[in-house]
């Protein structure tokens, strides 16, 4: 996938710039451990698949890379903070993070809640100076704000708390941990540059996010029991250990690859239903699908 | 103050009507302890400071509450997001919050960030639904964000953080906790509404706002030494126990008194500058001066 590989590193390149601007703005920021903390996790790395989805999505329905450029960001700040709350001793307790200790192990764990507090209201700040652009970016937001929210991304990192140690397989807990914990905010990257563009294919793009999540969360869980911390860069086997409800903990990593290849059919199909150059999106879809990290 | 205790009744009597809408609304919120934990700590009182200040900064400049309803509301969610993550141990370590136990107590840490995370994301979903309203609104909004966020309410929580256990006395350092940590969020309770009316008496309410937050740190602190859990419904004498960087523990509880009751002298005079119905303001002023809870 040479053409992948090539536009991949193209998006992901204008979203480090992005990114260097944003954390070049925290220079006034105090005390500096604060924006050193936000700075860090910002920078240890990250396949910036949001992102990369939010412009690819975009240039798709015919949006420049610069008119999404705002969301990409939100995007991206959004699920940083996140990982670091995730990360926190009385969350997910991973001490790394991307190969790198995690904000907690670092900066403490007071610190670390701040960090995430401080990036998710940055986000938002980033998505209400947007709306001064007109009523559509309004749309955008609110869409975005609602997947982050206690309908969307929390809903599901409760729900995943909830059922740690839960040992009775339910297809509609599994279904709902995914779609929100990961879910929401992959179909907020795809859907947001809809929006922006009146809605168009916003039931294909809904339902290309929602699996496109699915897929993600589950090769997350099979890379957990198959991947290796020097490709991860985080802490493997945590799930079963932790007693987390995955699917793999549920019906075993066997099955999960045979789920994991449906969902991604299902997702080449969806993205055939729309008229324009999908191969990109296509590629990311096998690309996730078969990620070592 | 008898039009005093009647108006502030009528207050916070329309605030907790907007809080139960609110709080119902989270029917539908899954899984259930996550709208349970977030109506906890929304509904274990509190002085609805911040939601009276809207109110009546708008009446003031002839806006009905209808009017402010929603920002009085954001702002009160931020201030209970704030207060349940400061609770933390990682963070203050305070069992009780308002003669009740913390949010943490009761649900865990773990559910506590995430209520927290909740009730900050719930803020700025509400303040983008007022962005479709116009652009005072999306003007208000953005201020609000901004003083919560990395340049206001965080960055004083940041430095408390920093501050611990420093000894050496710094009026700069002490400046920037009080007029950030605390002044930030009252500072947006009175300008908001300013800013909904084109910026009409934008300075003086800055600087009231700016003054009151002091004044009401500065009795917090006060309170933290001369109070008592009965009244307050949180631990005392913790901010020395901890070693807390508060104008207390560097000057002393008489000093800090005098200079409460030059603040309160000194927000009265700002508000002297204001054509209108002053007289709840400067008796709101007295009432933080005062208080023992």
């Amino acid at each position: 996938m040479p053409d992948f590989m090539q536009k991949w590193g193209e998006y992901t390149a204008r979203f480090e710039e992005t990114l260097k601007k944003f954390c070049a703005g925290l220079d006034d920021c105090r005390p500096q451990i604060l924006a050193e903390s936000l700075r860090y996790s910002l920078n240890i790395g990250g396949k910036r698949i949001r992102p990369t989805l939010v412009y690819a999505t975009g240039e798709l329905l015919g949006v420049p890379c610069e008119a999404v450029e705002k969301f990409a960001l939100a995007l991206e700040l959004i699920h940083t903070y996140s990982l670091i709350h995730d990360d926190l001793p009385e969350m997910d307790n991973d001490p790394f993070r991307r190969g790198k200790p995690s904000n907690h192990v670092v900066y403490g764990a007071g610190n670390a809640v701040l960090a995430g507090d401080g990036l998710l209201n940055c986000a938002f700040e980033i998505l209400l100076e947007e709306c001064a652009k007109g009523e559509a970016r309004i749309s955008a937001a609110r869409f975005i704000a609602k997947s982050a929210g206690v309908y969307g991304m929390i809903a599901g990192q409760s729900a995943d708390l909830l059922h740690e140690n839960d040992k009775g397989a339910d297809d509609g807990v599994l279904q709902f941990i995914y779609e929100n914990k990961t879910g929401a905010l992959i179909t907020a990257s795809v859907v947001a540059p809809s929006i922006l563009c009146g809605g168009k294919y916003y039931s294909e793009l809904s339902a290309f996010g929602r699996e496109l999540g699915f897929l993600f969360q589950l090769t997350d869980d099979i890379l957990d029991v198959e991947g290796d911390f020097g490709s991860l860069g985080k802490s493997t086997g945590k799930d079963q250990k932790e007693g987390k409800y995955t699917a793999v903990g549920l019906y075993g990593v066997e099955n999960c690859k045979i789920q994991a290849d449906l969902i991604a059919s299902k997702c080449a199909g969806i993205l055939d239903g729309i008229e324009g150059d999908i191969s990109f999106l296509k590629d990311l879809v096998y690309f996730v699908r078969t990620r070592r990290k």
